[in-house]
């Protein structure tokens, strides 16, 4: 009905981060790849092998301090339908560990398709009595583009099974402006985005008065962050664009509420690829995406 | 560089249509379920094997008279990653058939990240020294709001690859205009959305002066269709929303050029289901898509 079991997760780490699972091949220690394909029937099943270690790996050593992940489907896409297996299994690993896992997908459709989405990620999906998760994430990134007729079929599933979605409101890239900053009126295309998120939420809130319907906004535009937190006062944000892309602890601070609550901050290649920054023995990979997150983790509750 | 192969196997076959391949288990006779499930390990890999029988005999029932197949992503995503080899395997049958690809999954993300969903459905990944094809589409949907960033990645690999992209400008549901028609400044955001796509395919275009930059725009706004035709002389259309969402030949016809090219027509459980409507045996549900093909064909050509 909310995104409180991601909150509560927040709270109790007292880490409002969310670790991005975006495992690129040439981000994996050598030895990881050369393993998984010893014994891989063809190469696309052992990148696809590789990556779930690499992902198990660190999920293992992020899942005490860290209270959510976010894998982004692009990069298991990448890999065929045996990445695919990889996505599959690392969210299951994730959530088994207790984390929240937020499923990057920017996914968004009409009606039935929408609903198959929702089915896909969030909810469930029958084959004749048997009701089966298929990706079984517990929020969703999405796009509005469509309007309500995307965003309705997944509102359904997020009530009936306590799930969440993301919507992207104002994106962190350099080129988001070309549309999202464009003035409808004498608004932004990204408030009447956030608007609607505001009214897609306003039946499902929970108790830190947060609703199921989220949204992306970018860590790189530290001015419309304070401001949208302002304007969507029962709309969570997933903001990305913290280290890799540049935004900082103090960039972001503008994105939480006066409670400290409010927004969970994403960094992906700042913590997996933290090992190749620091230097240590590529063994120790985990290790270094620990150490940076607890740094991250300071950076950010310090500025709030 | 360009939408060239779907615009001369439009031409071939006279026949400016595409199918939509959008198979939920409910959408197929019951005895093709009931095959696949006897020898299935588990649920979803039946139910997978199920949507890859039913895809295989729809494309040999059409691939002499339909130019090109659109499989949705969702309906396959919806089966885990057993849906994905589905999809996987159906993309190739369709090119082996000599049939144009357009996996409509309406991707949308940044950078590293486009660069992987590119890789993915249009291109090559990379694994040590091989390069592999992950679902190898000659085309992809995709959603533009996240601007240039999200398409540049996209140019390149269309550029090296001869592949093509359709950017969503004017969707086919009732609250497409929630976002799409309000005006910035004296023009509404569909039309802004399709001058970018002039602009992103304005280096790539094709002997028919189509680039490899198509536009999604629905049948079931024959106004803005017309209207766009014009406005977007080198963007070719992808055109949803005929048949079961309303739209007719004569409501269509707005959208094809003075040489009646321009655009693709979609149907999908119009064609995939016509042994329901029609009440055939089931056994004969590809024998009533290929009727319901060549029904719409001449539906749309007479108007043209």
């Amino acid at each position: 009905m909310s995104l409180d079991r991601l909150i509560k997760g927040i709270i109790e780490k007292n880490n409002p981060t969310v670790v991005g699972l975006d495992p690129k091949l040439s981000y994996l220690p050598e030895y990881l790849l050369r393993e998984a394909m010893e014994n891989a029937p063809d190469p696309l099943t052992g990148a696809a092998d590789a990556l779930l270690r690499f992902n198990r790996a660190l999920i293992d050593a992020l899942c005490d301090i860290v209270p959510a992940v976010k894998p982004q489907c692009a990069y298991y896409e990448m890999y065929g339908w045996q990445g695919m297996r990889t996505l599959c299994e690392t969210v299951s690993y994730a959530r088994e560990k207790g984390m929240y896992v937020i499923i990057d997908g920017k996914r968004n459709d009409i009606g039935s398709t929408m609903e198959a989405y929702a089915a896909a990620h969030l909810g469930h999906t029958a084959v004749g009595e048997t009701q089966l998760r298929a990706f079984a994430g517990d929020a969703l990134t999405v796009n509005g583009y469509l309007g309500s007729d995307g965003i309705d079929p997944l509102l359904t599933v997020c009530k009936k099974e306590d799930r969440g979605i993301f919507v992207l409101v104002k994106t962190s890239n350099p080129s988001s402006g070309e549309l999202q900053d464009r003035l409808i009126g004498d608004q932004p295309v990204y408030e009447i985005m956030g608007e609607m998120c505001e009214q897609w939420g306003a039946d499902q809130i929970g108790e830190y008065g947060y609703s199921a319907v989220g949204a992306v906004v970018g860590a790189t535009y530290p001015e419309q962050l304070s401001l949208l937190r302002q304007k969507l006062p029962h709309t969570f944000f997933l903001v990305p664009g913290y280290g890799a892309q540049g935004g900082g602890g103090k960039g972001v601070a503008g994105a939480f509420d006066q409670n400290g609550i409010g927004a969970v901050v994403n960094s992906s290649r700042g913590i997996i690829c933290a090992y190749q920054k620091e230097g240590c023995d590529p063994h120790d990979f985990a290790g270094a995406a620990r150490r940076e997150a607890l740094r991250m983790q300071k950076d950010i509750t310090e500025n709030l």
